[in-house]
């Protein structure tokens, strides 16, 4: 690490620091007794701040982390017998330890893709053999927007998935860990490209977006996704003194809050992804469509700017680098970033 | 409620809020970026306070709750076809929405008991059948300290039972939701009725004295609970910015601060205990032994009571109701309601 | 073992052998190929039979064994955050090694009996909670038909359970290893004390009852257990030649053979309890109402017997043994038992 | 189907009868009284017959079938965070109906391969972040011998795979539903390309080799498979009368039923690829290397066919088919079968 002892970096969103209006809703949220296990009034109003964000219709079960949202809401979507089909590259099968299958019981039906991005076509080379007991029924989809390799679902696409999946009585569950940046790098509201388009249900991410802790998940369609309460229980996702996880979540829809954060962050890893481009000899390998930037540059360079800031290898084999860029994170930074990142190259 | 619209009470000691100087740790955590999942400055000194409290081979795993905590011990505690001894009346087995059956297959024998402590004897009548397949293999005991009935193991009865527990082959865990509150009355620290005893593993409770959320799987026994980390993070209980968990629990094993909260918790129930002892008619139908009062009063005044002040009615047919004091229930609170107690009773 | 090297004895009824109808129908079978996994013409032939025997809404799913049969009934009559109310003594709860737990996530609500029956004021010392999401959802009720105990429910106390478990909205299962057995005792076909008496699903016996090995999931009420064929699947309980499984259960429901085998296991235990009651110093604690006999001698005794007959000490600490009559015990075991047991009784 | 009304084809070699020599035996097993669960004589001599065929070390587990096996296998060999990395068209990925997961909470990484055998190099593709809690960490291989696609490794192969887990730390399953045939196309016992290539547990199937009904778990190296005897019973695969199981598997493992059934099916589907070979317009798309002949022909040619015989198409895209022959596949089929594929192509 540099000098300076910092951590500052580019590693994840979830290095970052807790926005201070996230601070101060939890220090109001800290007034005395209040009813736990979210029978609260902040869990209240948090319930009104979702419904005016993604429709009347929209309840939103507040939970722990990430990987707790998805796997609630995926066994909610699911009969005992159905699996979930999802890209390859999903967090939900990659990055959550086997949560899925170790907690619940769901098989992963996982489709190789190139962008990260499920289509109609991609799902079917899973989504098929209903009826056939030998193979574990596909029931739900999931797709993650913001992808994790940092690209986008448009809108229409969002809808051609959804469509698509009902034709074959399947459920839409989109991954939201980033809910916020593909917004706001869609210009829309929430509503637009989830109950709009026909989405089942969420997993709102709020810690990647300046949350200490909280996400939730958001029922769009209740028919489509029963028992999450019961669920969030038995899935260990239940906080008892809710109204501090509910507070931030709520912080983060009042305001804009989450559409300050999630822009800023996006706009620096649009200034980052320029200054790059201008650098010789660095790839941007993938559409820089939210808060990432993927990039290919030799292993040597790496390693020297892996020094001086934190920053992930995506692919031991390609050398390819994830930079992610944060609420926090400053415009100082990427230029520092940017320059640390030519001198380097330079150097050879 | 009563006519100032607070909800304080004695409902259950997660109502209370965060000790000031919880927000406060919380807020110093809070500078700038910071590794995640658990590789940062405050969860290492996190570690080396528990290893202070709990002896040198102590392995702290902060998790977000206490379900999370006992389901993740738990397993790691069991091979997979192993199973654990509990008492009936065990938060693992009643009140936790099944999460240990649901999201880690363990079977749970219980036992019931008439204060919800077991004993040797009493872990025997189901701890049997070593080596018949057919019966699912006995592999741990658990047993909750203090109890959910608000009693206490001496030291020499924990001792008693890891001992039995050892000849069996099996191991130990502490459901310590209300560790401190066991140890202020014990007058001793953790380690004295913990590793000292034998324990292999707790999961330590924050919440309920005074934290914001938070608590901890501390392996005592490395041998006997392998791959807490992994099961952490497949029990979807792997925080990412853990830093702000760890110094929620940080905070607490500094400068005594559970020593103080648990103490004063536990001071309320015992002055609680004194003034309705006097109430005729009232019934304290258990030792008070920490910060809980069971008594059992006509049906009709606990509903009146229940207007003015929140608590739990513990068994419909007995009429039996739980009262439970917590760090934030101040002296103003018991006389408040021991006199509405009084009154109401005497109204009959 | 007796001199003669046999294992003859009252251990267990899956002890027994296969009866030469079931070993000529699977001969008969043995035709050449046929369509694997249950589309062949003798399980068609058995899915008739089925409806013949327990109403035209009665559809079969042959499985391997008891423990399946349970675990994929239950499944299917549960939703994911449900658990299932059982008496303490149930096959489900002490024999099947957590099966339910382990392999179905199933948390079982586990009720003491004197007799091993339920009552729908049993049921409700677990059955409460409804809506509270900390307290696993009551979904479904098992009893087992005849008991683990050899007790019988009659037709008017199942119907007692089954309508309390509707006015709860939980469904009834019927563990009937012994289903025959039950049946020959009450001297009614199997319909009036399942179909007719409210019950939602079966698990139906063979295995005891003459066969070599197989048992079906019987579902009478379609919407209380969807998807069983595909839970069969994803239970391992799905065999691929089970043309074999399904001429095994085609023959017990043919010409009567499953009456003939149960009432002459029955009859067989009710001579053993008829000669028994006259030797003196012999206790039989519970009705003998099927095809056990419990019976309290003492433990030298019984340690003597068991060099010369097969049987299991049911309570080590009351001396109770069972003796279990199946459909190949004949006349003379039971005499030559009958008379050891007076003898040794006599030598003392 | 034919106008003789049988269901002769080449579908599965589970569509096949039982061998009258397996029948026999069961009929021999037939005498009385016998322990149960696996105490029986019956089951005291196949383990010894597994000895003689794996070694002095192999433990053999009878149990149901091929999914049980495996599940209960590959439990026994991972602790609750591994996962086991498959080919992605292993049959306990795609044709368990999500058994693994479902029944074990078993993550399975998938590998894409061309010819459904895994090599070092493609388990590498998943066998990786071996520390990182966030990877469900890989703890086993399972490879299928003979493969879902008909082709076979060498001993050499499973050598390298074997010694390339060790070095990772992982163990080594072999899923053997087709192990026989393997060993008579590779002119081997079975013990060089299992217990003397390294491999830990197996997977050993019998029903596709003429059995009714029966397959068993063989542990070859007993620390890297604990509990196989819990495990098989928590999976419901223990069966009660399984002498009758076990006699089934012993028949086979005598007197070289196995080579002689598996060499003829695999001499079988060698003469319909010779025949089939003739005819043009029918490509041959695999090496066929045990009992199964892939091809590809004309789809309307293909349904004309299966009105006569029955076979599966394998690829509805590319209109591949696969033909099975079994130990009772006739020369008079195959003959039969391949003049009808060379009328129907010529007919166009």
């Amino acid at each position: 690490m540099n000098s300076t002892g910092s951590w500052r970096g580019f590693a994840s969103d979830n290095y970052a620091s807790v926005h201070p209006e996230v601070m101060e809703a939890i220090a109001r949220a800290n007034a005395g007794h209040d009813v736990a296990y979210g029978d609260d009034a902040v869990t209240a109003r948090l319930a009104d701040a979702v419904k005016d964000h993604f429709g009347p219709e929209a309840e939103a079960f507040p939970v722990f982390n990430g990987t707790g949202a998805n796997v609630v809401a995926l066994q909610a979507m699911t009969r005992r017998w159905e699996a979930v089909v999802c890209a390859a590259s999903a967090h939900v099968n990659v990055d959550e330890g086997g949560a899925p299958e170790h907690g619940a019981g769901l098989k992963l039906w996982t489709v190789p893709t190139s962008d990260g991005k499920l289509t109609p076509d991609l799902i079917d080379t899973q989504a098929w053999g209903f009826g056939d007991v030998h193979r574990a029924q596909p029931g739900a989809v999931t797709i993650t927007q913001s992808t994790e390799l940092g690209t986008l679902y448009t809108v229409e696409e969002i809808v051609a998935i959804t469509s698509h999946a009902r034709s074959h009585g399947m459920h839409t569950h989109v991954d939201g860990a980033r809910l916020s940046n593909a917004a706001a790098s869609l210009g829309t509201g929430f509503k637009t490209f989830t109950t709009d388009a026909g989405v089942d249900a969420v997993s709102f991410g709020g810690t990647k977006n300046g949350l200490m802790l909280g996400e939730a998940v958001i029922v769009l369609n209740p028919d489509a996704a029963p028992g999450v309460d019961y669920l969030r229980k038995s899935s260990m996702q239940l906080a008892s003194k809710m109204r501090f996880v509910s507070a931030q979540l709520l912080a983060l829809l009042s305001d804009g809050l989450w559409l300050r954060n999630a822009s800023h962050a996006n706009d620096m890893a649009a200034l980052l992804e320029t200054r790059v481009r201008k650098v010789p000899g660095v790839t941007i390998v993938r559409p820089r469509q939210a808060n990432a930037v993927f990039a290919i540059l030799p292993t040597a360079v790496t390693e020297r700017l892996q020094q001086m800031f934190r920053f992930y290898t995506w692919d031991q084999v390609t050398g390819e680098v994830r930079w992610m860029c944060s609420w926090d994170t400053t415009v100082d930074d990427v230029e520092r970033f940017s320059a640390a990142i030519a001198q380097e190259m330079a150097a050879g």
